[in-house]
């Protein structure tokens, strides 16, 4: 089926609050603060926006919040305008996104605010935990006590026996993401780490140790999606190629090969072929590396790295910066920024506009086309953005 | 701002689940089995599927189920299509309806899967009467113990005191919708009841009674939307003139006007404009009757009747089947039908495709137009659907 391709919708403007701890605020006053600042990126005001749309996943577990969209409209003083929830696990940040570049396509917004929240470290862990674990299929999995770490555990071991996959390119991804995350003023973990130290750490679901795993935070991030006509900083605007989702199994059963992800490859062939982009034309991804092999797995999936050969080219330093393939999250990733997970896919796409206007702090030379990809659950959900500048 | 037309779009098929108390079936079941009727009411098949948006409210407060449209389409043996989970609390079946509507403009889909569900029966009260509180900002009214029937009994005390509504304006509604209920064989309440049982039923929460409350329920329903030329069934297809959503307060104390719900009103006046209709053009209506006196708020801010004077027309039996005005409600609203909340606007949109291709229990004779309006917490969120034969 043939698509429409997007490249007359841009991000105008994009901003996140820090990733951390904020005991002191609410889910609300994170969304608020990361949308004000947003707007005020994209040189536009509340009055202007068409349409709101908010990623969250652990909003109704851990605070019980339904309606945020309209809670966090409400706080802007948006007018009465159509404000959503959209829950696709962790991707929830990236599915947002895409709601407001359909929203644009379909004629029914201008602007639009797309914001993704969450906030995880005022929580008890055990809830944390039973709330990550509503992105599996209920009846199966999480009654037999299978959480995500365990889950990534499982593909780490299928991954190393297909592949040959070591305990110390696991360790390479951690090392490069903590070395690009350090210094980053947004980060929850803005220092490096060493191949030994991860090696080392205490283990958490076998083979992943301490390093492998994305830590939880609170924080938010907001893109504004518009026409180009209408983004009154045009020149800072970065058009977006296309923006995908696609679907998987939620139950672990289900899963045929624990070595790829259907609801990514799905997204990303359908966001290459949209764009008229080829992964080689790639410079800079932020992927969704909620675990080190995650990073691995993802790298295969869109295509930055061949097929069973991303952990060699990894240890190598292929994608970290200055490498010689596509540089791989710049940001530090989910592994150094950390992951309030329905934040997770808006602060991708922040990175990535800071890397087109070539202002990010970790800066890819040059780089015009970058990819966003975020992943939700076991595979169940995944979503694949193409930005240009 | 000019909004292009929907007018191409159609709902191809529709279906529902008896809405009653399924103990014995989970939340995919509900879902599989309303989305399988609607496709097969449609004449298309899994594989025609593009995408799926699924409604629901409170499958994570009771189910602690995330991530329910990719399970849902697992079920369904869908591609790896997008799909997402959209949630404005009681309206959050009307709000799937209108992504599908919008994937489908957009360009980014040929044939969507809307899907409205939510299980309550299996709960225990308490447990559902905080789920729905979710529907409120968090800090103030859940916090005072605000409920929903709370808040719907303000509204008809403020009613009350500006227009003189009366204890038997309020049974009115209840002995309508319960009499167009009667048979219905979807409906958990397919009786009748009169003026004087109505009235003297025991207090919920001042001035609302038994019967002006709607009864929770386990429930599915389903439509398809597409393109008119992607309809094998194009003569059964029923046009989507406009899909619009609005958003409002989810504090009690922000609210400015309880006799009127922005959300409603800013829903309704786009759908009217962007799809040349009048109020008076309207012949048949499924509404939000949650409680009786939201129905003669909706039929106030839709404009079916004449602000201030809804709930004597009401009485005078001009909204019953066979009266001067557009019938409301000839399901027998969410008061006879139930209100498994996710479900709602969606088996409202059913109802009105019954009645559009002339085969409604309750047939609205020479139906042309039809409006659907489902309205989420305390107006946080509202949806306006005009459809047309």
């Amino acid at each position: 089926m043939a698509l429409r391709a997007s490249a007359d919708i841009v991000v105008a403007g994009t901003a996140m609050t820090r990733f951390g701890r904020h005991p002191e605020r609410g889910l609300a006053d994170l969304a608020v603060e990361a949308a004000g600042a947003a707007l005020a990126d994209a040189a536009l005001a509340a009055e202007d926006v068409d349409a709101l749309y908010l990623g969250t996943f652990l909003g109704r577990s851990l605070q019980g919040q339904g309606v945020l969209a309209s809670v966090v409209a409400q706080r802007l003083g948006l007018g009465p305008v159509p404000t959503t929830v959209v829950e696709g696990a962790c991707a929830s940040g990236g599915i947002a996104l895409r709601h407001g570049v359909l929203a644009c396509r379909a004629g029914a917004a201008r602007v639009v605010l797309c914001v993704g929240v969450d906030q995880m470290t005022n929580a008890p862990t055990p809830a944390v935990t039973t709330g990550l674990a509503e992105a599996f299929e209920a009846g199966v999995d999480r009654e037999l006590g299978l959480t995500f770490p365990g889950f990534f555990g499982l593909v780490a071991s299928a991954h190393a026996a297909r592949y040959g996959t070591t305990r110390d390119h696991l360790s390479a991804v951690s090392v490069k993401n903590r070395g690009h995350g350090a210094g980053n003023p947004d980060a929850i973990f803005a220092t490096p780490v060493d191949l030994a130290t991860v090696s080392a750490a205490r283990p958490i679901a076998d083979p992943l140790r301490l390093y492998d795993c994305s830590p939880i935070a609170d924080g938010a991030a907001a893109a504004v999606v518009c026409q180009r006509a209408d983004a009154p900083r045009p020149g800072r605007s970065i058009a977006v190629l296309a923006c995908e989702q696609g679907s998987g199994p939620a139950a672990t059963a289900a899963v045929e090969d624990l070595c790829t992800f259907r609801a990514t490859t799905a997204a990303a062939t359908a966001a290459y072929r949209n764009a008229s982009v080829a992964p080689s034309d790639v410079d800079v991804v932020e992927l969704h590396d909620c675990f080190t092999i995650a990073e691995i797995v993802d790298s295969e999936d869109l295509g930055v790295l061949p097929r069973g050969e991303a952990a060699e080219a990894i240890a190598a330093h292929a994608t970290r910066l200055g490498g010689e393939a596509a540089t791989v999250n710049p940001s530090g990733g989910l592994l150094s920024r950390g992951h309030p997970v329905g934040a997770t896919g808006l602060a991708q796409i922040h990175e990535l506009v800071c890397q087109l206007r070539g202002e990010a702090r970790n800066q890819v030379p040059g780089a015009r086309v970058a990819l966003a990809h975020n992943l939700g659950g076991s595979g169940a959900t995944a979503s694949v953005t193409l930005l240009a500048a």
